[in-house]
């Protein structure tokens, strides 16, 4: 396992330039509160997750420089406007900051690496839990597949799931939220394979495969587009997708897309996940309705960046290249709602549960379990829900609607 | 209204290069048969009524030069290998063949170039009727749309349509089919604005575009992402939409992603259009299940092709970028199929039906009538239950899921 924002041996903290990613991981570090500034404000990092450890360690470097109380001020100042609307960044900041006012400046230091480390620390951890849950949850449906397969005397093959956007590593200090379950089912030894969707705009899929791919874990890039016939030919198993912000009702807010393959999954009687952290639950949201939906630059339309090919001019340089006409207006919503009753279930570090305000609240009043092996009476049981929840998808005429159906 | 392949005053056909599309407008001379293979076999020219008019046109300058049998057996092997699997150009050959061969080698000139001629107008005026058919259904909506916002005293807005992949002029001699209905609105005086998928791979909504900024009809590009969220929102009255093949019950095969805006309409009551010529209903073809599915190939995936952005190293230039990781394999399934229960109506050049295996076989069992006044009580016919269909679109609430809905 390998983090995205890691210390190195003189426990310097580095990360990955994302802007070079899928085509060069370039490793930068960030020895200033001005390098992490930069890194945020640049768009080198991304995730909101991510973005706020990188912001957690600006202040733990500002620190190390000047630990007075009006320098302290300036650098939350700075680190905070890098990206206003990132709620993640403003959280950790404000954390950072109850951990340090009470102190004298001259431990001021040492506890700031202690509480920025802490902070990717729980974010890795909280991250392995939902891995560890939603494992639990799709093992289910793998073997499920195998018994049907081995019934009808056919070779077990892997078990297709589809994911859009990038929820992976790269977005978190460590794991991701639905890749997070992906990873984890691999390790487990469970055959995956999975369906990238592009992600336009801005490709995030080009992510999600470049993170299978360091991992050897097998998958397909497609576009957009193309899930909808891949649900309706029997190729998918499950969705599983992460979330901007999940609604008390259980609606979902993610990334612009995330609705029609909802509609398709449930048109074809595919499982639909969203993994995400309890702290992507807002309670205080009543459904999706009230989610406002931010509209993005036009560029992230009008243009496409990639690697420009050996032989051209330029060749092997990122560039990108002009998709829309001049004269034509665009739209850019960065994402859409999917409505609850679309949701087969929410992966949490808490555990699953099913998409409705009762139940949603009693997961926000559980206290965070941990994943050991105390654990296990609760996963039988949200595997058992699973269970039923497969067996419910059996059409009214006895045939089988999933992987290995008629369909 | 100008036409996708022309002749000059000297009799000389013309065409668009589309491979400089949307950002430049380069006319080629098709002077030799030569001319049209390449301009076929380069794909300068795409959509298959377009393709079978310059196979035609290609044949009839082949006969101008050499009239004899063994000319033309040789110039119908050459154009017809330009794409092997292109029906309508195998199609327009062979009428080209039937009428030629018995006729004397002296005659054979004229005579080719008065098919050819044919083959083009019959392809225009197809598509005309197509979409006066169209308009009269869509013009219900637009009336009720303006008969709701004058009840609300809110101002008229215009009517959104939504269509992906371009069904336009551009794939054919003249006028399009989903873009022939939005045309003739326009021409009627029907405020419309069109929502235009960006449509991966292959970005033909950018055709789509380019034509309606053309035209000066109010567009708004989107990626293929965008529509369901704007669906929900109620910002969508109808999708209109092209097809590959329509099957005997109404299953449709259209480029892929259809399927999933289908989805969305049904989930949002909004109604869903396929345009088509007769000529695509194939009553051979039981069902959307038999229709094989075309695996394209991977570069369209891999590869996103556009004009490089001023300032950068080849500015200007039209290039391609990869934008997915060398190592990820890709799947690129051409077209995808969207069941008869969620298309509302077929818009022929015969009419509108109902996908239906009964509706279908009547509309096939009809005369192609022409579009005068005679056709007013058939229209008035299509217009009733468009208008019918409108109804059943009240939710049980009673509130109203349209365009001036509360959604």
């Amino acid at each position: 396992m390998s983090r995205t924002l890691w210390n190195d041996a003189q426990g310097v903290p580095h990360t990955i330039d994302q802007r070079f990613l899928p085509f060069e991981r370039r490793e930068i570090e960030l020895r200033t509160c001005a390098d992490c500034e930069a890194a945020i404000r640049e768009m080198r990092v991304r995730g909101a997750p991510l973005i706020g450890a990188v912001g957690a360690w600006g202040l733990a470097l500002a620190t190390g420089a000047d630990a007075s109380d009006d320098a302290l001020r300036k650098a939350y100042e700075r680190l905070a406007a890098t990206r206003p609307t990132a709620v993640n960044l403003r959280w950790a900041l404000d954390r950072m900051i109850r951990r340090l006012a009470p102190a004298p400046p001259a431990q001021r230091a040492a506890l700031a690496r202690d509480e920025a480390a802490a902070i990717c620390d729980e974010d890795a951890a909280c991250n392995a839990r939902i891995g560890e849950h939603g494992a639990r949850l799709l093992r289910v449906l793998a073997e499920q597949r195998s018994a049907l397969a081995g019934m009808a005397g056919a070779e077990t093959a892997a078990l297709n799931l589809l994911t859009h956007c990038n929820a992976g590593g790269l977005a978190t200090v460590e794991h991701g939220t639905a890749l997070a379950v992906v990873h984890r089912l691999h390790e487990q030894g469970v055959a995956v394979h999975v369906w990238v969707d592009e992600t336009r705009p801005r490709n995030q899929g080009a992510l999600t495969a470049w993170e299978l791919a360091g991992r050897a874990i097998p998958h397909t890039v497609i576009v957009d587009n193309a899930g909808g016939l891949l649900m309706m030919q029997g190729r998918v198993d499950a969705v599983i997708v992460g979330a901007d912000r999940v609604a008390a009702n259980g609606d979902v807010a993610n990334k612009i897309g995330t609705y029609l393959k909802a509609l398709a999954a449930r048109d074809n009687r595919v499982p639909f996940y969203v993994a995400c952290p309890t702290s992507t639950i807002d309670v205080d949201t009543v459904d999706g309705a009230s989610i406002p939906i931010e509209e993005r630059d036009a560029r992230e339309v009008t243009h496409v960046a990639g690697r420009l090919d050996a032989g051209g001019i330029g060749a092997g340089g990122i560039d990108a290249v002009r998709v829309v006409p001049e004269g034509s207006p665009v739209a850019n919503p960065g994402f859409d709602i999917t409505p609850a009753r679309l949701v087969t279930a929410l992966v949490t570090e808490r555990g699953a549960c099913e998409p409705t305000h009762a139940a949603i609240a009693a997961l926000m009043r559980r206290d965070a379990p941990a994943c050991g092996d105390d654990r296990e009476r609760e996963l039988e049981r949200d595997a058992h829900r699973a269970r039923a929840a497969a067996a419910g998808r059996q059409q009214p005429d006895g045939s089988h609607a999933g992987p290995a159906g008629a369909r």
